[in-house]
């Protein structure tokens, strides 16, 4: 099935909203609920599920169990992920202490940095080695996922070191600029600074279409 | 003019890359350089530059100079935004040390928690106040823009402080959960584990389509 990349993340927010709607006892909700909620058209909302063969009873709505359960089955991974985390600063260290990434799809296995007084220690739990390591850490514990907290300028160079792993298949990047990996990863970026800006973009032309 | 969400984001980047082409010398870029630089496909590129009114020289490209200039033009800000950060935990303390966003668009003007270790005293320079001094410390300072780096539990009851300062009018938020504001108080999320869900998402079925 192909899913194009906002469809996912729209996906990825109306389980949110379903387990939330399941948790306080709502058993149905109509597309216009949903899309009120998220801040989605309702016809967005009905193209989305429809597309994954969930039709609302007209009047009435979908079902919120059955609904939530069918995305999380969407979204299921057919294994645990194992994660490695490349830079213990501020940013690393809010999504270690962060417990949503501590859920039952993925698993810190290692922490790299090149700061001496975290190397060798273990941080929230998991291991931090030295960064030139990852390459044989990564290849060991079979990591298939990079999350890239660096400065920008160390960015590509710790990629490099992850790629010649052999083992990696997708990045989750938080920093700026560019990065040059092989046509078969992934990267998922974020940049804040871009989301930021295009918020003051929105504020300064009101007249622009925030979707 | 009209302007949708993912245009900003993809002119965000060009604008970018384009900065560092500038520094590198590139006198001319085209299209196809630019998209695959960024991952974008050409058409796309030169879709969004011609709705500006740029228009590449077949076989030549853009210039990148002039382009770059175009850009910031649409990029650039009436004023200096006025913003305060709510929240300053890990998350929060990577923002603030992080001096991309000390750029003249925006300024820092008060910080926000709930920490007694925290309140009354200057973080990165900035002063940290009471969270509950939101309502009368944004409407003196004139804060238009907040920054919500708080816990899930908190970010709701966080927003309504700000926007009873009366002074609000947008927010970036990195809370998980669904936030309810007035339709002209403009919200864009940050939501880093639905990105990296996403990753996941796409590294378990390859043949979906990563735009």
């Amino acid at each position: 099935m192909k899913v194009a990349e906002p469809t996912i993340e729209r996906l990825v927010q109306y389980h949110r909203l379903l387990e939330t709607l399941r948790e306080e006892g709502h058993r149905v909700v109509s597309s216009q609920q949903i899309g009120e909620m998220l801040g989605f058209k309702a016809s967005q909302v009905r193209k989305d599920l429809s597309y994954f063969g969930e039709i609302g009873k007209r009047g009435v709505g979908y079902h919120v169990g059955r609904l939530c359960d069918h995305i999380v089955e969407i979204l299921s991974s057919p294994r645990v992920w194992r994660i490695a985390l490349a830079g213990v600063g501020n940013m690393g260290a809010a999504l270690l202490s962060n417990t949503a990434f501590r859920s039952s799809k993925m698993r810190f296995e290692a922490l790299f940095d090149a700061d001496p007084e975290k190397i060798g220690r273990e941080i929230s739990g998991v291991y931090c080695w030295n960064y030139t390591e990852m390459p044989t850490v990564m290849a060991e514990k079979k990591i298939e996922v990079l999350i890239l907290a660096v400065p920008a300028r160390a960015a590509q160079s710790c990629v490099d070191l992850a790629i010649s792993s052999g083992m990696l298949r997708g990045v989750l990047a938080f920093t700026q600029g560019t990065l040059v990996v092989p046509g078969d990863i992934l990267v998922v970026r974020v940049d804040i600074l871009a989301e930021l800006e295009k918020l003051l973009f929105f504020l300064k032309q009101p007249e622009a279409v925030l979707e």
